[in-house]
């Protein structure tokens, strides 16, 4: 066993297409030895790394078992200690829902150096992929990144509120089953139901989907569409700028879907 | 004139680094013929251009002219219509504060074709530089990302009970000159003041800065590191960790400051 204690970079994977990775996250992926990564890694950013490299999931996608977290830091402190180059590959952003907190602490415990490497998170994929801002003026002047959860979950107390707010965009990472849980409760607190909205379908990748759609009709269109992969979606009036701008690909009845143009 | 109406990319420079650009934002600047870029896109990126491409700055720092963006806008125009590669470079992610909507809006308008080029948002880069997660379990359920105006500005309305919220992290933009109204506001709608923040002067660059402080500290503390270049302010509990890890580099005293790791 080498002297030294190792070190793990935790990387931003971006939305998924290998181009939208930053140039530092490619050259860790592609200097890496051990690479553990996460369900929402797309198999082209994958593909980067070296053939030699040992390539662990470690989940998770819904409805498939994922490895607990207790086992990932074990793991990659483990493979820290052999002295290989491990890299931690999560979707997105890893600051961002990527439990980076939890596992730098632990290396940190464990005298193990991180350095975290940033990527673009699933909203702004969405948003450059369909054609709409953010934020805008006059119309957005922020943005809400939370979860789709209800009850104790992401939106509990103050995000309600926040959510309801009219000139706030709100982006909902993951939780895509409590949609109609979330609409109900934004619109009672007082959001427009006829608010627009867009579900977005492996963002920031060649074969995006958008689903259009308004906050009371959300829950409803995206169940008809059915998405395989990972979803993000948006909720505000800058989305009725995607409309626009889609409307040459996208049917107008309400469980229409568009393909992104790659 | 060609008869191509041309394109413009409206491309995200990420934080400064120009290891943070996308891979994809870094092939459209290299193959750029004319670029139109914000004060804040660094020196760095900038000199991935190549040495043939009409570079235009359009402005806008604190204290200094910029240009009115119905002149950048007739510019983008003008240059696409000649059949320029046009690549209108922002610093960070063009969708979040980046005017990206009336721009596109303007080209769509004018028959010109646009593609938006997600990077890399300054509070991403914030926190995977100096150690800090945006979420995290148990603290810190959402993000809220707004800029330090008050009044008609960007916190009015629902922004005010959201960013108060103790478990929401607030990345503030732009603005610093208004911590103090904004901080007390905050604290006036029940968010505590002893909230951890730290305000990141160059975000994701090499030269970045880290200035600790609390909410009641923080317009005090901003003003006494006298900062130079571009910041973000982050508030809430995440920051914390930003402390424990900068510990070794950061004095402990209200006005201390720290170097980031390269």
């Amino acid at each position: 066993m080498p002297h030294e204690l190792g070190r793990v970079q935790l990387v931003g994977a971006g939305p998924g297409a290998a181009d939208l990775l930053t140039v530092r996250a490619l050259r860790a992926i592609e200097g890496a030895q051990a690479l553990l990564y996460d369900a929402l890694v797309s198999p082209d950013v994958l593909a980067l790394a070296p053939a030699a490299c040992l390539k662990i999931q470690t989940g998770k996608r819904a409805g498939r078992t994922s490895m607990p977290q207790a086992t990932i830091n074990r793991l990659m402190l483990r493979l820290a200690r052999r002295g290989l180059r491990v890299v931690r590959l999560k979707g997105g952003d890893p600051s961002v829902f990527g439990r980076v907190g939890e596992e730098a602490a632990f290396l940190h415990a464990h005298g193990v150096a991180t350095e975290v490497v940033p990527g673009v998170t699933a909203a702004s994929a969405a948003a450059a992929q369909f054609g709409f801002p953010l934020t805008h003026r006059g119309e957005a002047r922020r943005l809400l990144v939370a979860t789709a959860t209800v009850g104790e979950g992401a939106l509990a107390g103050g995000g309600w509120a926040a959510g309801a707010d009219p000139e706030t965009t709100l982006a909902l990472y993951m939780g895509r089953d409590q949609l109609a849980a979330v609409a109900e409760r934004l619109i009672a607190e007082g959001r427009s139901p006829q608010t627009p909205a867009l579900a977005v379908e492996n963002a920031g990748r060649p074969d995006a989907r958008a689903i259009p759609a308004t906050l009371a009709s959300l829950a409803a269109d995206v169940a008809a569409a059915a998405p395989d992969g990972p979803v993000v979606v948006i909720v505000g009036e800058v989305v009725a700028q995607a409309r626009r701008l889609l409307m040459p690909i996208i049917c107008t009845n309400r469980t229409a879907v568009g393909k992104a143009q790659a």
